[in-house]
């Protein structure tokens, strides 16, 4: 099998590389994972699917999990979600909330930590039991129920958190948080806390490679939407190295300081990685470098 | 008597001038001054004082209270208070929350809202009682038991406080507070919520123009902390227009939205006003034109 | 034909709209154009081509021109060009120069102003006689010997640019200008002074949609360059509205502040537009419209 | 006599310290000079004087220049020089330009580069023959005719000064140069260059002690001018240390990277120091001691 193959030289080059850059340690739980951990997992639009090292493993899919809010907040309110949040790239990686302040509270992006923020705001005034509807939520899209949030990830988040809450407070002083501070942080906690597979990525990612719909056709977004939010995930996925990874890479994607990183080839594909050690600018070194021989080798990207 | 008739004069000239800025509004308890209180008061360091208008009807004197935590807190830490706080003016009023990013949770100096921050969280380490020891140590001070806390104040804006709740969040994520958030801020707001009269402040501030003992002698900082507070009010005591002040003024001086300000001349004079229209920087305007005056027409101003 | 036909449909419905944008007239020659102009046309892969409206009347393609001058400087030095300027979005309108200072000279990609001067002084260095050499190889891309500069807007442009003459100062301040600075800007000047029709615009960028070959074959950029420059042209080919562009067109392209904007579908098509009308953002408002209509009509975006 | 024996007593104290700081490097011309030179000279408002040490060895006074620059334009122009030039500190060592453009092209103060450039521009439009002029000003000011530029360090200053001119080109772009960018830089440059000893340097500094007459009582500014300078002087006259100087020293004083400082006590003296080795923040590093104990000593500060 080709892709089969591609993948397992791929993870048979890279496992064994020394420089594999730093696991996150801003909080014990994301620290104690092992280095050499190292999964990919390939799904093509006709559910074909490829697997290689650990891609059964679960890890804390931390940022990534923007994306899935995004699109449920995006199901809710529509076109409006922007008046509240806005799509350009940050591009400002020494102050995370001057550009908050110039621009009067509105995020530049809903991958931003202030961004996101809003979009748990948003999702907090829908939702009748928060933490719960969301799970189901991304359950449904990835049809597996085993999926589930990292309660200590959560409280650890939760108990370090300052400069999220420094965030929220200066959102709500702009008027763009309408639910309790308190409220909306130990919602945002929570997702960011999600533990998924490789798999399980890939499986709930599907949809913005198909238009909106799972890997069952059930519909979750709207073709507009599913395309705008790849937009998205490609100009603004990557914290300060977006331009980098659409350069090397080529595709939308979303990284974690998990170490994950999903990404789409809409109308093609899914992919995802997994490995826990991160470059200097926060994305997992390997993932980023198997992502982008992949995209190589197989012609596929999207420029 | 000269200096009554001068206070006078700038008293009747300026009291009927149209343009009268703006009453800060940010807070009910505030919005509700009359526009039209104006109290000037002069206490020289032989004691001869000279009162006119509303100086002996208490305000809101908001910031101005930052001067008196951090004598209080120098007097507890000495120079080691400068390893928390800088002595820089701040110079950059778009971005209250960038210099801070910056600079690692070092705020330029004791006077923005996040230098202040840092010494309430000084002070409540010291301090057994911290509300009513601060209290009673304003108190001395002035020699005057009736000086209180504005409780609808300090509610007030413990009640919007989002953006100082922004600023020590932001502190706490560099280590930059060491008590709890929540309590370092309900004592930040109740330090400003202290009311006083144009005399009662004069009062107070009599100690920064005696080498740091009060009217009567008792010792409450040294002659070189007196010097260097008059120093850093003088740099940064009037927000973005420090440097105006200096220059139109030329005393080291507090203001606050209250509409207070109080300035002094080492070795010879303490002087309050009491306006609460605000220009567009935050500062008294008639208070700012009546201290001019007065520097003009003495030619008491340190330079 | 379908495709004339979505041409034709766009063009009639958008060139009676009453809000059309403002002309640039920072230099008069831009100023003078008639703001009703307005052409489409598209050029597919298979030479198949489609015009309507104004796309034979040539205009000033002002920083279209900063994709040439990066594919040539790219075509002379390979990868090593990434170590004098960055690929990331820049996401900061309010201060250019800023940016600049903090990332010590590097800018952060080819097509803010600074990038492209540090582009043109790399062409500075590998062409002997930059003007002529640098028309020559944009005549060889389109294949038509009667593209030229405008010397009127060249000139213009350099009797105004301070701020770009302040950007290569800067940029020479850091060791990233080799040249003597007014010789790179004079180069730079010219560049931005190309006109072409939108005819033109469309074969000349042919070779960005076709792998680095132009219409005829010959090969201009290695396939891993073309679909570099693609996607820099997608995080940053729109100014502040880069994310927008992505957003509501998802096509790599480039505008210019003659109202142009040139796209490209890799493997597909390259569309060309326009109208001299721009937004506040500075990019052509019925230009990003017709984008935005045709990539939603015929489905044929990226994403 | 007393002053004497206490400068005596500093230099022979601070002569000997191992940690002298650094030699501006980044002309030659400076560089060159021995770091072990270190003179002290008083001027007491009777003309009283006492110097130590290398008092009368002249040096590149660079910076220190701007305030002579500003009261001779302050003259020429009156108040109205303020509308083009602002007098809050800076407060932003990290990006100089970026202020710039956030407030359109109004430099801060007239002693950060830019504020001193257009300083420069206005008189460019006063003078006829204009180095010939200003030089002849400062011999007034101080007067002795010997005093002179440094061609050798005015030549390399202008082959060098690339982040000035990205300075003057922005502030052209702003409208706030009304003369040729060259030419105002050129004559920059050349003011920058003054060479004079201490003692020459607290004779030109004197009229800012003595309410704007020099010391033979001749009137080169108004008393008002000459305490607004003073003013200007403390809040902005050190770099990003104003705050440390106003709060460690307590006079008004300017600094210049050839390792001199002057400053004066209003009504009561003027002091000068040299010591070429500068501190991280570009100030002389046993100037500012010297400067330091001198006031602690005497308890001759304004605070």
């Amino acid at each position: 099998m080709e892709y089969q193959n591609i993948l397992e030289e791929i993870h048979a080059t890279l496992k064994n590389v020394p420089e594999k850059g730093t696991v996150a340690s801003y909080i014990p739980e994301l620290e104690k994972v092992n280095i050499n951990r190292f999964g990919l997992y390939l799904l093509m639009l006709n559910k074909e699917e490829h697997g290689t090292g650990d891609f059964d493993i679960p890890f804390s899919i931390q940022s990534i999990s923007k994306v899935l809010s995004l699109a449920k907040a995006l199901h809710f309110t529509g076109a409006d979600l922007w008046k509240r949040v806005d799509v350009e790239p940050s591009g400002n990686p020494f102050n995370f909330l001057a550009l908050l302040e110039l621009e009067k509270g509105i995020p530049r992006n809903p991958f931003i930590n202030a961004g996101a923020i809003v979009v748990s705001d948003i999702l907090l005034s829908y939702f009748s039991d928060p933490k719960k509807d969301f799970l189901n939520y991304v359950r449904e899209l990835a049809e597996d129920d085993s999926i589930n949030y990292n309660e200590a990830v959560a409280r650890s988040e939760k108990a370090t958190g300052f400069r999220n809450a420094a965030a929220a407070n200066l959102l709500k002083s702009f008027g763009n948080i309408h639910n309790k501070v308190e409220n909306v942080l130990d919602f945002y906690f929570y997702q960011c806390s999600l533990s998924m597979t490789c798999r399980q990525l890939a499986r709930t990612f599907y949809m913005f490679a198909n238009s909106g719909k799972n890997a069952s056709g059930k519909v979750f977004l709207t073709p507009s939407q599913a395309k705008r939010i790849n937009a998205v995930m490609l100009t603004c996925g990557f914290y300060d190295e977006a331009g980098e990874f659409a350069f090397e890479v080529g595709l939308p994607g979303k990284s974690g300081v998990g170490g994950g990183i999903v990404a789409v080839h809409p109308e093609k594909y899914c992919i995802s990685t997994w490995s826990p050690g991160l470059n200097e600018k926060g994305n997992s070194l390997l993932g980023m470098q198997a992502l982008e021989v992949f995209t190589t080798r197989t012609g596929l990207s999207i420029f």
